[in-house]
């Protein structure tokens, strides 16, 4: 649930007046993403998001984020464009935030997952993939696989107040990923957290991607086994491997998959199971009870892990 | 926060083919509101809200709640009009829960209140109260005066865990509230929580009032005594009698208070802070750490009713 800040009705009168976007008509808050504050605004020019970025988000980064997000739109990917103010910068202040204004896509993202779905999602990021070829600043993963020691090292003494055993059994995962850790394999911008409730559709087709704001230079196929592990386990943690392979032959039919990164399916798999499962348990142990966020299972990540553990190869993906 | 209910776009869909609102084109939940889900629909036709009602409400009551709507905004009231379905009815059934789909009203709440607010809302509430006289359907205000005693009797044995001597106080201001509780003060249909968040407003003018799931059928110059509290005291809980003039002289243009609502006054804001304390009250002591809903601090209305409990006459609310 995401609204943190409050914004006075003068604040926000004297933030508008620094675009061209004519008058104020709505502004509620959105009960989505949790890093951010959002809102739904409505001016005579049309609907927009407002963004408050909260702790998380490294201020420094957030031209990066931005300058990415305009990148992409201008290619064709259907993703929210920052909207500059009268000065030419989409990032300024608000109630002590930075601030932007992006614009609002229309489309619902679906909240059960069917087949249908997955084919759009791998077209969609590889389109993505190649987008942002181009795009020269780059940021570094600090959720990639550098960060998930120092993570588990945080979490570690506590692990197995979640489950027993916990702790021993990560140890052992993340030894075992970061051993077989693919080197060579082409890079670049990827969206890391193409999870549903970042890509909406419209009467059945993908009709945006959302939430750059985890987005980093890494591995390509990186991104598409964070979507593996977010699109194609059904909720009793069965892997539908119909949707993996919806999934997989339509990111290949626009960005075709090497050898070398097919095999490397199964360990990027596993890394990104243990990216969100660390940081679920980071959250999970210091979240305050009182806090007003879902504080959502890292267990669920596990029993994804586990699965990985054992796929013998990239044919257990459907390939 | 208020989206307790996850809504599957497959439900979506076919719920609202049940209206003829065209096709969907997005779907957010809307941060706020704590008594249900409440979710911004975009449909080809327009604007909606869509509200799954969530325990507080009685379901057997939605058709009052509705019904008053729907009177109120034939008769100029800018509030949410309930749309009908195909099959004539407002109100159905989406996810195991009863649901309405209303008309979207622009504007924005004011997070700060100024003292031009406070005329406008005086003035909507004496309109609403002539508008809904000739809405024949009763509803038994069970957050009343009768219903005061029984909340604290619950609340009681724990209330000076929130501050020492606090059930004390409550019962002494309780027992001369109701003691000193008017008869025969005109009666007709009440909002009952038109507080600053159920108040939009657009270019400095009041453009809707939302959130009729608390009204009911009671004093008319205790909703006045509600908005009163709602509005008038400053964050260090000083009673602002400018706000307060400018919000009973603006009623008073628009429906006539006698000599009897006048002389009530302060008695009635005393009944409407003790309504307040003590259903936050009971929230603070029953809401589990884990909660995604704001704990509302009751002693704000301790500080209050304390102001109303010395005011000597209804000269102190500026009149």
């Amino acid at each position: 649930m995401a609204v943190y800040t409050e914004v006075s009705d003068e604040a926000l009168a004297a933030f508008l007046a620094e675009y061209d976007l004519g008058a104020l008509v709505a502004f509620r808050g959105i009960a989505e993403g949790v890093e951010n504050s959002n809102f739904s605004l409505r001016t005579t020019a049309g609907d927009f998001i407002l963004t408050l970025y909260e702790k998380r988000v490294d201020p420094a980064e957030l031209p990066w984020f931005l300058g990415l997000m305009e990148h992409l739109a201008q290619r064709g990917i259907v993703c929210p464009l920052p909207v500059r103010g009268r000065d030419g910068s989409p990032l300024r202040h608000l109630c002590g935030r930075h601030a932007a204004i992006t614009t609002f896509l229309p489309g619902v993202w679906p909240r059960r997952v069917r087949v249908e779905h997955c084919g759009p999602v791998g077209e969609a990021l590889a389109a993505l993939h190649l987008a942002g070829a181009d795009y020269r600043p780059t940021r570094r993963n600090a959720l990639g696989p550098g960060g998930w020691l120092p993570l588990l090292d945080r979490a570690r003494a506590r692990a197995d107040e979640v489950q027993p055993g916990l702790a021993r059994e990560l140890d052992a995962a993340l030894e075992a990923t970061l051993g077989a850790w693919p080197a060579g394999l082409p890079e670049g911008h990827i969206h890391a957290d193409l999870f549903p409730d970042n890509v909406f559709f419209l009467e059945g087709r993908l009709s945006g991607l959302i939430d750059f704001y985890f987005a980093a230079t890494d591995i390509l196929t990186y991104d598409l086994a964070v979507c593996l592990n977010a699109w194609c386990f059904e909720p009793d943690f069965a892997f539908n491997v119909t949707k993996a392979r919806a999934m997989l032959s339509a990111y290949a039919a626009t960005r075709a998959l090497s050898a070398e990164e097919r095999a490397a399916l199964p360990v990027l798999c596993r890394g990104a199971a243990i990216r969100f499962l660390l940081t679920r348990l980071y959250d999970w142990l210091n979240t305050p009870p009182g806090a007003m966020v879902t504080r959502k299972d890292p267990l669920e990540y596990l029993r994804r892990l586990r699965f990985h553990l054992v796929a013998r190869d990239e044919h257990a993906y459907g390939l």
